[in-house]
């Protein structure tokens, strides 16, 4: 059975592990780097929906599905759907579950959603579930409008702004599965330093991402190069900076296996993506479409997966208040017995 | 350790209490029936802030004050922080919880996220968690701007529509707390019937809660009268009515135990609310506020509480689509050994 160590690590007892995953993207996605990543690349940014909040529906739907397959398993067999998305009322993610008739657990953490997820699934199926699965997805044209400008104003990107993955991640989290396993999970504090550049996220989520890498690195005593990678979910170039910087400060030295997510997920030079990626399905997408199939493989064993949301609206910014962050991070091992 | 029994419902089986909750509101709760069950009123609804949403974020913060204090525990004791609200990107939540130094799982359920979270803070207080704090908040001049229209506008409301309550709720959930001791836990499907108009959300949330009832009544083997309490979130009056017809139909016959807190927080015959109560606030308040005290002074013993959200925006009603609901059971008896 699951047990806290440390302030904030919950180490993952049972054997719990992913069954399945699948990462779902649109035409931007499959012209990067990680285009094999992809189970489903859809060039069709709408996904075949009249509004891209249908299309980032679809996209959830897609990935659940795909994963499911993968694991052959049926929307029947989960006990526990947790799921959320960047939309105002997670209405992606309310209406992609609409018909499943699995339970739903609605997640806010932004773009730190897909790792939030993940753990509340592995501690649920630690204790009592069979099957979990956890999804999140964004999309670039339904974040834009809400969060900035519409499309159609052509604003312009500071170099310091992440481009919104338009895409899902989905996994199949289940007791007595196959390798990589959970190994332990660490839920985040809000941490906010004074950012207040809404074009400037990755700056906001660092502190946050840098707070919960250390507080597991203290909980469980073990040091970054104990890991063949720890990536972060959408730092970005700006952010990735800082958060070596951080993590320097708090006694901790990010080697050449710090990666991160929004770095991976498109070719910077050619794809006039800014900072790099963003969104709640950056993380879900690359985590499940790359990082686990390279566990799998034998490539990689253990792996440090950090997802990092910014908690603000535009009505917050709007309001004077800075941007805060926060980061849940999961612990993963090919290695069904490995203790740190 | 907690277990799961017939299709949905996870019987909590560590010794899992409410340690203390608390109740915020403003002017018109204090005006109401319940007047009595709030820890604090303030009947500046701005609560000293210069915007309701900050105001939103104090009442958070205040709820978890005074439910901790009478815990006689301070944040740093609490593990996990599970908080919801109704805002865009929840920031009531995110702004309330920055600086609690506590890890912060963010919740996604509309009216339905008090259930959520204190459903999840039980199985992780079964599990792992000494002390788990859950919270949720809605006010009325940020929901109705956001949702319907600025207050400034004066739009008329059909009897149908609720009153977004401004209130807070928050509980502290811990191993080995006293009465009321959280039994079972029972997360519920998205459904929807069909509704599409979003002032009758109590109408498109009965079905959801029906749903998650009577699954809880199969998967327990138990019925309406085992329990001194049933209690559903916000369905009003509308929808109190096609709870009962929607609960009958599945053969199970709500009678004089049967409640709701949408319509057990306003006086409607007085202070003008329509079809009653609504927003993450109602159900978090009264059954913090009313419900567990009313437990623990031994009026009553076995309770089912229903919270009920409608996961709808209005870029959602505006693109034609039908309103899903959800609804999360928690079921609290104030006998440890109770067994349904």
């Amino acid at each position: 059975m699951a047990h806290k160590i440390g302030r904030q690590t919950v180490i993952i007892d049972s054997p719990v592990g992913i069954a399945a995953a699948a990462a779902v993207g649109s035409k931007k996605e499959g012209e990067g780097p990680l285009r094999k990543s992809f189970d489903i690349i859809n060039d069709d940014s709408r996904f075949g929906k009249d509004t891209w909040e249908k299309a980032e529906s679809k996209m959830q739907e897609l990935a659940c599905w795909k994963a499911l397959r993968k694991a052959g398993l049926e929307m029947g067999d989960i006990d526990f759907l947790f799921a959320g998305d960047l939309l105002n009322q997670c209405i992606a993610s309310a209406f992609g579950a609409r018909g499943s008739g699995v339970p739903y657990l609605g997640l806010y953490g932004a773009c730190s959603t897909f790792s939030e997820g993940c753990g509340i699934a592995s501690v649920f199926a630690d204790s009592f579930a069979k099957n979990c699965l956890a999804v999140a997805s964004s999309h670039f044209c339904s974040a834009e409008r809400q969060y900035r400008f519409p499309l159609e104003y052509g604003g312009q990107r500071p170099p310091s702004a992440q481009w919104t993955a338009t895409a899902a991640g989905a996994a199949v989290i289940s007791r007595e599965a196959g390798a990589p396993f959970v190994k332990a999970v660490t839920f985040g504090t809000v941490e906010d330093l004074g950012i207040n550049d809404q074009n400037n996220m990755g700056a906001a989520m660092a502190p946050a991402a840098a707070k919960t890498l250390s507080q597991f690195f203290r909980d469980t005593y073990s040091d970054p190069e104990d890991y063949d990678l720890i990536v972060t979910g959408d730092l970005g170039a700006v952010g990735t900076k800082l958060m070596r910087e951080l993590m320097a400060a708090e006694g901790f030295s990010l080697g050449e296996n710090y990666d991160d997510c929004g770095l991976m997920l498109y070719d910077r030079e050619v794809q006039q993506v800014e900072a790099g990626a963003s969104g709640c399905g950056c993380s879900a997408a690359v985590i499940s479409g790359n990082i686990f199939p390279r566990m799998k493989s034998g490539e990689l064993k253990n792996v440090i997966a950090i997802s990092t949301g910014a908690l603000m609206s535009p009505t917050s910014v709007q309001q004077g208040e800075t941007i805060p962050g926060v980061a849940h991070l999961v612990c993963y091992s090919s290695d069904k017995g490995w203790i740190f």
